[in-house]
């Protein structure tokens, strides 16, 4: 079943690997199959070269296994958590990627300082609040769910569609698995820049008017970037 | 019709991708045709791995289409502001290359730390101002067109063929698109000596007279490097 | 003799070069044979692309050579004396990478800034002591192995299995040679993301509880990260 | 003529590029004939998708062309001086690799921080003095040659195979050309590390013992390293 999702999933990860996001294991990647509701993800711990499609794992969305061998990645209840919180939400992937980490151990929001950053999201790159000990200790995946949830507020998940869980690193999402790694790679190369730039000196954000302008060009009724579909 | 220089400004995009200075979509090249003045340009959004030479498009200087399906790239009139005002420029590239992109983030020009900066640029890398909330609001391309004309100022744009746009990144232009692609790809690297010179502790330009000799080895009447053409 | 052994450490010597943890013949790779506690390892400054498995040299654990034409490591009695000091060390690798020798250079323990760190060390990446000139000028390579084993104190090897060599670089040891492989890229890795992270402001590690878990979530009884063995 | 010496050459500035230490033709590599004294240098200003090894010059010692159709390297002179000054010298390359060039912005030594460092330099890597304006105005490069040889001072060029010229970038050599592209990517790392090592608070070198050792080590009379020759 879902074999088109499994293949976009299994290729999602890979993608993660050949765009230098993930070393060995340190990343995931799901999708939702918008008619049945159904998760496809990762499984947990799989070396990327020995892993295939079929070992993508099908779970409903109380994280119970419907098809597959394999136990899904350890994060699927972070995943599980956004999906339920969001109905925008159809694909999440979850790295350690060197510059979007360092932001999230660094406990940082990534400020928007230019117009790279503001293509992409609608403000600030924001970083959760750390977990407390008891979140930590119980239900720590479904609580790193929520502290995603909590930070975001009202802000729509696809106007800024990546968050850094603090002392831990991005989880990006977007409409479909494939947008999820595009905006997992666009974050990374934001990070970088905005690192290089902090070490520059400036550490302030564009004014608002600049991030409207270019968050407007691409999204929403009056963007004019990219072609007419 | 200019069926070389489509192939020509197709190939500069994905020189682009491939010397590291574009991820996604994040950049465009553009070049001029000397006999009728036409401009070829990269389509909007288009993804590198799907472009053909086909999909570039042909306009004239008011940017209307001459040939071609597809819409020209957003940033059409900064390239055609630049082409209308210097005649020399044959070819122009925009790209979000890391370090480059960080130095116009922050909003500061690149100082000829030393020769290989020299031997490209006769002086610092300018990086404009900020465009006022007007300028951002309406006719944005165009007027980043304009700010990049106003800080070069009486510089030939020739001898400096680059410049960093404040809060946004480089633009990289020469006698033709090749050329342009040749000087982006020298800006980022020149730009990125510059970034590990300064944390070194190094921020002063270097002796007015090693710029004039360096320069002057590669450009104009007393020039001895390279071979005779 | 010992044909698969070799062949594991000719190849893990190979990996570290495509890992890109290895520039010239910057490091070097051994194993242990669990039957004959024998060790096959890497030949002294041999160049990596002319290098086979038959270029492996067998040796006991006084160092003497069992089998091979060429020298081995003049890092071997630091290799032996970390196989002496820990049966559970099946495989040891010694790199010059970038990121862990920047660490070691500057004397600093690389401290846990993340879930990155913890899912790979219970604590700090311990870096040692200098050595003393009498240690430096007599039995240097072994006195190198015996700060290792001193540093590490009561530290279960396998909770932390890497060490940095103060003034000098990281050593990096596994159940076998393949492991110590996959913690000198996992150490590289993680070096790289701290050195951003202090640069970002961030010096302090994470709380204990967060390395508790995240270390438990992998290691020991109660993990639950991977697939059941 | 010289035929073998010509593929040698050649091969020497390709791999600058592989090795990423040459961006468009920012660099040159000669060798010296050890039977003729004559000199085989890169040509000046080809890109290097379009050399091959019979472009490259064949010069003598006062640089006049012996054969070749093509202007020998602009830094010929400074070529020319080194091998004068030094008759172990059968090689030398010129790189603007980017942390050894952003070391010789910055106008400092770059000192001994480490092993690696150790292995390859006996002491820190020097750096000149600034030129004069006289000796940029007339001579430049016969005088960044004269420079380098004044800063070596009664050093071994062979014990401190490359220096940095002030404002300029690397020059490294060895016994032929061969070992100069080795040593300059040994330098390039050693800069790279040493940059990293700075940003992390250390700035001075280790002790005297350590140079000591991880030079003998390596390099002369008591060396243990590597293979019986």
């Amino acid at each position: 079943m879902l074999k088109e999702l499994k293949e976009a999933v299994f290729r999602a990860n890979i993608d993660l690997v050949e765009n230098g996001l993930v070393v060995h294991t340190w990343g995931n990647a799901s999708g939702k199959d918008p008619e049945t509701g159904l998760i496809v993800i990762k499984p947990s711990g799989v070396k990327y070269d020995l892993m295939t499609p079929s070992d993508m794992v099908v779970i409903d969305m109380d994280g119970k296994v419907v098809e597959g061998n394999r136990k899904p990645s350890t994060d699927t209840p972070t995943h599980l958590f956004l999906y339920a919180s969001y109905a925008s939400i159809g694909g999440i992937v979850h790295t350690h990627s060197a510059f979007a980490t360092a932001w999230a151990q660094a406990g940082k929001n990534i400020p928007a300082l230019g117009t790279t950053h503001a293509d992409h999201y609608y403000g600030e790159v924001p970083c959760t609040r750390k977990l407390t000990e008891e979140e930590i200790k119980k239900n720590y995946e479904l609580n790193t769910g929520k502290v995603i949830v909590e930070r975001l507020g009202n802000t729509d998940p696809m106007a800024v569609p990546s968050v850094l869980v603090n002392c831990h690193g991005p989880f990006a999402w977007g409409i479909d698995v494939e947008e999820a790694v595009y905006n997992a790679v666009a974050l990374e190369e934001i990070a970088r820049i905005a690192f290089y730039t902090v070490l520059l000196g400036q550490k302030e954000s564009v004014d608002r008017v600049l991030i409207e302008k270019h968050y407007r060009r691409k999204h929403g009724k009056g963007a004019y970037y990219g072609q007419k579909k």
